[in-house]
């Protein structure tokens, strides 16, 4: 008779073992991923299994709990002093008796107060390159006078098969102390970067430890984003945002790089500021879940490169012209410590690979959590800010590039412009018939059109208008006929209505009255059209590169990706032509990103790989762009027309559309009209 | 027709290449070690080798300069600008053109000012961890937007075949403007301690950089000595030595781990007292060499347990007693900058193993440079302080061990001891019939029944008597019959002489009158004798355990090897019986340790895989050893007991008998009698 069949679930690997085997060597013998701190000991219940019962007629199994062994004293004794679900079972002491189907569950909560949220839905296959690692080591003996430290070592091969383990020298004074005091049993954060890597020893506990945490933190231009995560369950236990402080120095990264151009102490000072935020995050995330600095043991960051240098301490000057020389492209490995971060003295700091000289770490970072690269489908990624960050890819090619676009998708440099925060105008409406306008403003209920509006905006008021604001109203301006395809204001409307105003040699639209008055000039119109062809352009630059007319995907990574509407996106031809339920906001992307790499070392070189592999275009040297760009002016555009949409639709707030209630992208649209 | 053969020396490795090959490839290609810092470029000149021309008709050569191809422009203007002795080559440049035996001379130096000095006559084969590798970096291109970093990288790739290159993160800031001072070329250094492990480049400079220091250390609980040494030629460049300014805390081991036991602050202060000694011991070597504290790449330092634990900032308190637990005992790789030693910030530390509790890194250090385990002659390796470090063993087997000799051999403890030191007495005769004292005095030329002597001795005076003074005159005691065997001072010659007085209820022999008065008491003899009793009982061990009744060499490791007589040691009984010609003192054998492992890091797997074989004898746990310890307190004693030696040999000071002078050892003294 043929050994039992096992079936690990939800990954569906499945192999026989001998009866007697623990479920735990048998799921690590198939790769299937079981955390364990204790080895087997059944003392940090991290291992917990499910065993389904049941006949699972395609995969020939039948699986019964008769054919698991039944619990013996030491994980009867788990059970009485920690608990454990009536369900559950800890896989290093179950053996296996028969046929038997798995579930490898990805809730395994060991210490309940630090799971609070999630920040994603997203399930990622855990292989972090920190791992706890309890051992019993040897007392000294005069007939064998090896050390202290290489007992432990000679502990954690024995049990835990590393052969050659370096350590942080920090640690050799302290080794003494903390295996007196756990009596000779300790539990090492032991770091571990690739499979054929060294191995660390990076931080020590005396007795069981048995939970440590990582750091996954993007670093914005505007904002910080960081998710404080177990290593152990890969559960987020806090996640928090700040502003960058760096904003003080310049708004934009253009003006952050002249500020180190004209202050010989501006590097320092920035950086300072970044890291100073940084710090005051962890302090936030760690008290959120309760959690001490020094369980922190691996931090993944991304950024732009801007961001990227100034927080390593980088000179950001070259990124500021051509040829936009990055100081370091290649992912890079360090101590937190190395860079002022305040963590475990040992914790590590992995920072995702640069691209290009703008095209960052975090578009890498956005690249591996959308991973065009993983499909068939072509996927076009976009993170819009001060530049565009554009990659277009499949399995078999990606490029990327970026394009300017200018700060006026974020409110700059547009007249009655802000940034998306309370009292800004980010909904527009005009009716085609009287031209008149209606909006919604951020942070109130009604429409302006609508019962209750002067209330509620009451104390705020209105204060300006915000990118996606201005991709509506112009959207709309065009659907009503107030601009032309060349984005002309046009002046003759001023006779039927008072929303077109004269201003000097051409014509505005006023969207709102009163103080502030906030109108759409034509020079805003114009700031408009130059980003969304810049835009336009540097992705259908890729399109050309890749030699395709049109692409199956769009995601729209980033915080302007998250309160656009695609359908106006469309409208205004910032974006190409696709099927709209293919068109997704998926927020901050490159944070998601930066977790994926916090808790699977093999994200970090899927992503290296990738990089190394995406074909980098630069926009500046390309013959065609200026054309494409020229082209991409008009509205829609020149270069990708199609029919107008209705603008018929009230969209509800900051909730992107799906095909169902959005009437099926662009086909309903022309149905619509 | 066959390729020409050539022959390299000194290693006598030989090979046959293509006409054309450069000297530096086929030295390569057999192993031979040829430094070369430019990669080829004929800028270094680190590659020199010579041409011999003659007919080696035993290797059947006919070398001649012919059969080198001449000077071609890169090696001209080398010569022109930088000069190149007439007979030498630079083997990157040379092609092979026909048979040839080639030199390696030992002796290429670049910089002729940091040559001063040699501390040993060992010529080690250099294999350091530390390189420096200049490369010519690609510029930045659009077209390819690798980083400054990557770009360096894939250089160091390419022209010296480094895959995987780690940076020290702290460089990372840096590389942006050295690469653009050195106009995109550089010169890297990379530390790489196992030809297997990870590379990591830990030091930048623009351009060429053509030297790199080194520094082995040797920490003893007394001196500290220190050489600086190239890294690139192997030469001394510079040697210094400081007292160990941790003897304020205690003068030995044991008051030191008191100290510290006593004292919250005892370990801090003392780690800081013996790493700013160290600091101020670079300074005076690199102002000696005129080099720069950043030239220094690589460190190898080795102590006593005490001495290293206390470096290393791990309290020693647990070496104070059984199970005198070890903290770490194998070798250790650290960055100085992490122990506060002022060189690079990424130069790089190489600690030795420790062999057990009491055996430290300077036995280990010492095992190294003596290497009883490389050859076939049973060899005993003794390092006498207040504990004797004690290694037996042949390439079949080493054995080693410690005993507690105590610091009789110090001087401490012994009513007129002193150190070695001007004003000691360090040379004793003792006339057989008169029983009348002649001494010599550190310091002062004649003896003290020499004319001249007062007016020499005047102004230090006679101070005291040091370890070889007190081993001495105990010996001339013995062998002028003023003691017994069992070591009694024979009362009953008081009446024969006035340098035999009553001292209560035992007897002391005067050797010097007035103030101050430097008797040998009963005690002092007693005080030796348990001395030398723990020394003799150990080596017997040791002996026991290799199942030998007589050792081939020994080698006396430290000062006190330096200055004792062996005669007088085999009179007293501290050694076993060997040829006097195999009995030779070492002078600072850990030291030239450090330094072969400093120039080869072949040495330190050397090291730590013997250290690993060592088999390891705690005394204290050996039955045998009380019995044999009391049965070594006779003179010679009674357990490899030969024939008296004559005492009426004149020994030149501190200098070591050869045959020649000494009469031929134990059989000559035997006639001699």
């Amino acid at each position: 008779m043929s050994d039992p069949l096992v079936l690990f679930m939800p990954s569906g690997k499945r192999g026989r073992f001998a009866k007697g085997t623990s479920v735990l060597d048998a799921a690590r013998s198939l790769g299937v991923y079981v955390e364990s701190v204790c080895g087997g000991r059944a003392t940090c219940g991290r291992c917990q299994i499910e065993v389904q019962e049941g006949n699972f007629a395609k995969h020939k199994i039948v699986s019964s709990l008769d054919h698991i062994s039944p619990k013996g004293p030491k994980e009867e004794r788990y059970e009485r002093v920690r608990g454990l679900p009536a369900s559950r079972r800890l896989s290093c002491s179950a053996t296996i008796e028969g046929d038997l189907v798995i579930d490898v569950p990805q809730d395994v909560v060991i210490n309940a107060q630090v799971v609070r949220k999630k920040a994603s839905d997203r399930v990622i296959d855990r292989d972090a390159a920190v791992h706890l690692r309890y051992v019993e080591v040897d007392e000294p003996d005069m007939h064998k006078p090896l050390g202290d430290l290489d007992r432990m070592k000679a502990a954690l091969a024995r049990d835990w098969g590393y052969d050659r383990l370096d350590v942080d020298f920090a640690l050799v004074p302290q080794v003494q102390a903390i295996l007196r005091a756990g009596k000779w049993a300790v539990t090492a954060a032991i770091h571990k970067d690739r499979e054929d890597g060294p191995a660390t020893i990076v931080g020590l506990w005396p007795g069981l430890k048995n939970e440590a945490f990582g750091i996954a933190c993007d670093i914005g231009s505007t904002t910080i984003a960081m998710h404080l995560v177990s290593l152990l369950s890969g559960r987020i236990a806090a996640s928090s945002g700040a502003q960058n402080p760096q904003i003080r120095f310049g708004e934009d990264l253009m003006s952050r790089v002249s500020y180190v151009m004209m202050n010989p102490d501006g590097r320092e000072a920035m950086t300072g500021a970044v890291r100073q935020a940084i710090n005051g995050l962890i302090d936030k995330v760690c008290a959120e879940a309760g959690a001490e600095r020094t369980d922190i043991l691996d931090m993944v960051f991304v950024g732009n490169p801007v961001m990227h240098h100034l927080f390593l301490g980088i000179d950001p000057t070259e990124l500021g012209g051509a040829p936009f020389a990055l100081a370091a492209s290649g992912a890079l490995s360090l101590k937190a410590a190395e860079i002022g971060i305040d963590a475990n003295p040992g914790a590590r700091v992995y920072v995702l690979p640069c691209i290009a000289g703008h095209v960052g770490a975090d578009a890498a970072a956005a690249t591996l959590s959308e991973g065009p690269y993983r499909q068939d489908a072509m996927m076009l990624l976009v993170d819009v800010g001060t530049n565009a960050e554009i990659v277009l890819g499949n399995k078999t090619r990606t490029v990327a590039c970026s394009s300017p676009t200018g700060p006026a998708f974020e409110g700059a440099e547009i007249s009655g412009g802000q940034r998306a925060a309370p009292g800004a105008i980010e909904r527009v409406r005009i009716d085609p018939v009287t031209l008149e306008p209606r909006y919604r403003v951020i942070g109130v209920e009604p429409w302006s059109d609508e019962p209750g509006f002067a209330e509620a905006a009451g104390s705020t008021g209105v204060t300006g208008i915000c990118g996606s604001g201005i991709i509506e109203v112009i959207a709309e301006m065009y659907l009503a006929g107030i601009i032309s395809e060349d984005g002309v204001v046009d002046g003759s409307l001023a006779a039927r209505s008072p929303r077109i105003v004269e201003n000097g040699r051409t014509f505005s639209y006023v969207v709102k009255e009163g103080a502030p008055r906030i109108a759409i000039t034509q020079n805003d119109v114009r700031a408009i059209q130059l980003a969304k062809a810049a835009l336009y352009a540097g992705v259908k630059l890729l399109m050309q590169k890749q030699g395709v007319d049109h692409v199956d995907t769009i995601r729209f990574a980033g915080a302007f990706g998250s309160f656009i509407d695609p359908k106006y996106a469309m409208v205004l031809g910032l974006i190409p032509d696709c099927e709209l339920s293919e068109v997704k906001a998926v927020g901050n992307a490159a944070g998601d990103g930066a977790l994926m790499a916090l808790l699977n070392r093999g994200h970090r070189r899927e992503i290296e790989d990738t990089v190394r592999r995406i074909e980098k275009i630069e926009t500046a040297l390309e013959p065609d762009f200026q054309a494409l760009f020229v082209a991409a002016m008009a509205i829609p555009n020149k270069l990708d027309p199609f029919p107008k949409l209705s603008a018929e639709v009230t969209l509800p707030p900051r909730k992107i559309l799906t095909d169902a209630e959005g009437g099926g992208g662009r086909r309903g649209g022309r149905r619509g009209r």
